[in-house]
């Protein structure tokens, strides 16, 4: 039995008895909850929590409970739906004008104050010691969270060190934070727009941009906006009302084009769904921007590669002999904790191992490797002439 | 009930008792057979049969029995594997050299006299009467049937007038047959080459090209082969061995590239996989055949817009109030025979109507629409700027 499965088993009796208490916070009746629940642990962090794999109700997955002398509540981040096509979706989903933020491409994360420390949980509801640790150094000492306990910053955290996405922004090359919402912990109700951004100023909080507000009669200018964004290496926009009452996402295809070159190296190891999703997105995109034949040409020819050159040079890589990995860097700040957080991510099934390790003044950076082994293995049995499993 | 449900549960009374006969044809258990035949009847062709929906043991999917006097058997084609590679395929495979044959574009089907009429059958094991009809019309009279009853003829129908796929070749623009194989109806064992060869000469039948003898250890000229098919807008190859002990496919990007470009066309009606196989082995070949730079630039070029164009199309003919269908023809005796086929094709889930109806001295021919439900329900939901279902 693994040590943090024999924790679980020894702490799950207590924590049953708190069902009732986060049923109550929740409104949901506790055998309901049993079921849904997923009871976690972390060694950074001590307090066991249960994360909702699941929607439960009007409980969104990834909402958190932390079980300490009472309950305390962070609900999941809801889903953000996708627009297809500008000129009919927004009229369709707002009244009057649309609020555009920008929409970064990085990791979603909820910050809030447990059991006296910061703590920084991802989109599905796990709290991530990485991230933690970086928060804390950066937002510890602002006033936002003993002035606001029921409040939670929602944000992207973006840049190359970090252990889930890595793209770097002009304004944040390593590791930034961005809130895009400030949400009620226990209803998941976010302020209007107006409030957040006079909460943000006020703690001087990092928020994504605002891009300006459109008529929702006039979807050109924001279309042309977005692609402009996508030009500048940026992905796109979510789209608010005022009151925050409606919310709706639309990315540029260059962005999409960087997505799918990116899973397209490691080609097996990402699910189709990514894929075909990404390609039926740039259609309609292409047709919304009215694109002349030469500018459809110039459009495909960038997907095309998007598509094609990653994959030749994986394929070219592993039949050098190299292993296809992705490769990056966080910043820890001992190697304990850097050793704990790489045993959390395998424990997590990502494949990870230690290239590098070297000191600067602020602590210790790792160069870690991410394995693909389908990828890898795939390409090595194509390459060796086995027959496609088709 | 369906009339064809109520004649089936009339009539599977009597077939049971044929399950005994056609296990110990096939040397299967008649339990197991129960649980993976589907009988089926056609108005067309009045003898019931069972086809297999499955592989069972050693039996391969698309094997049918017609439950006559005596049982009939057809069995199944076996799958075809996909060389990824051709460098490392041909001499993990093959022994010495291969044959390359032309893989042709069409729809396979198998041929035999069934109670002194002759019969086709397509790959899953359904009798097309549309098939069976044009096939007596070409083969009735050929004295191969009647000289080999234990044999059948495995090949490809290819042309613009079929209800499955439409693509003409310059020897057959509407209606013709290619064989490829000739098998033993029973064991479903093939032929050599040489007596294949031999056969369809004697019987003056049409087969496919043979490209010529390789040797393993030289797949340039090989894969040179068949890029300069995929040029011409041909297929690919098939590669076998002398005696039929084994078998591979390997196909042009050009043709992948064909394919793509009509399936996008009709982007939710397709698969994922269907996409994602073709980017992947597109990616195979570019890095087999060397490509420098600029050529791959071409090839991603081409890639993009099969992806891309077509969807754009798609969009535009139904932002402009059209639906998108596949239009196609077929010649049939009577209209009562296209009245009937027709209903068949609705029976197996295909959505097609009559467009128009002309008359030449050969008979009727039917122009047929093919619908799409689920791409132009989509599509109009996302330019109506509905949310994107992910």
């Amino acid at each position: 039995v693994h040590p943090l499965r024999a924790a679980e088993e020894g702490r799950a009796m207590d924590t049953d008895r708190s069902l009732a208490q986060v049923g109550a916070g929740l409104g949901i009746a506790p055998e309901k909850l049993k079921k849904c629940k997923e009871l976690c642990f972390n060694e950074e962090f001590s307090i066991p929590y249960f994360r909702f794999k699941h929607d439960v109700e009007h409980v969104e997955k990834g909402t958190v409970v932390f079980l300490g002398q009472k309950p305390e509540f962070m609900r999941g981040f809801p889903k953000i739906r996708r627009l297809m096509t500008l000129s009919a979706g927004l009229g369709r989903h707002f009244k009057d004008r649309v609020i555009a933020e920008e929409k970064m491409n990085g990791y979603n994360v909820r910050i809030a104050m447990v059991a006296g420390s910061l703590v920084a949980v991802t989109r599905g509801g796990l709290v991530c010691p990485y991230t933690t640790e970086n928060i804390r150094h950066r937002l510890a000492s602002n006033a936002f969270f003993p002035d606001n306990p029921g409040l939670m910053l929602c944000g992207e955290v973006v840049g190359l060190m970090n252990p889930y996405q890595t793209k770097s922004y002009p304004e944040e090359k390593e590791f930034g934070f961005f809130v895009f919402d400030i949400r009620d912990r226990l209803s998941g109700k976010p302020l209007p727009l107006a409030d957040k951004e006079a909460m943000l100023r006020k703690y001087g909080l990092q928020g994504v941009k605002n891009l300006g507000t459109f008529p929702v009669n006039d979807s050109k200018k924001l279309l042309a906006l977005v692609r402009r964004l996508g030009d500048d290496g940026r992905e796109g926009v979510v789209l608010k009302d005022a009151s925050m009452s409606q919310q709706a996402k639309y990315t540029a295809n260059q962005s999409t084009n960087s997505d799918l070159e990116y899973a397209f190296t490691f080609f097996s190891d990402y699910g189709q769904p990514f894929f075909y999703r990404r390609l039926v997105r740039e259609a309609f995109q292409a047709y919304e921007a009215g694109l002349n034949d030469e500018q459809l040409e110039k459009e495909a020819a960038a997907l095309g590669r998007s598509i094609l050159l990653p994959m030749v040079r994986t394929i070219r890589a592993i039949a050098s002999g190299k292993e296809v990995t992705e490769d990056f860097e966080l910043r820890v700040p001992s190697m304990d904790f850097g050793d704990a957080f790489l045993e959390h991510m395998e424990h997590l099934g990502v494949r990870v191992s230690v290239q590098k390790i070297t000191e600067d003044a602020d602590g210790i950076v790792l160069r870690v490797k991410r394995h693909y082994p389908s990828t890898n293995d795939k390409t090595r049995a194509y390459l060796a002439g086995e027959f496609c499993q088709e």
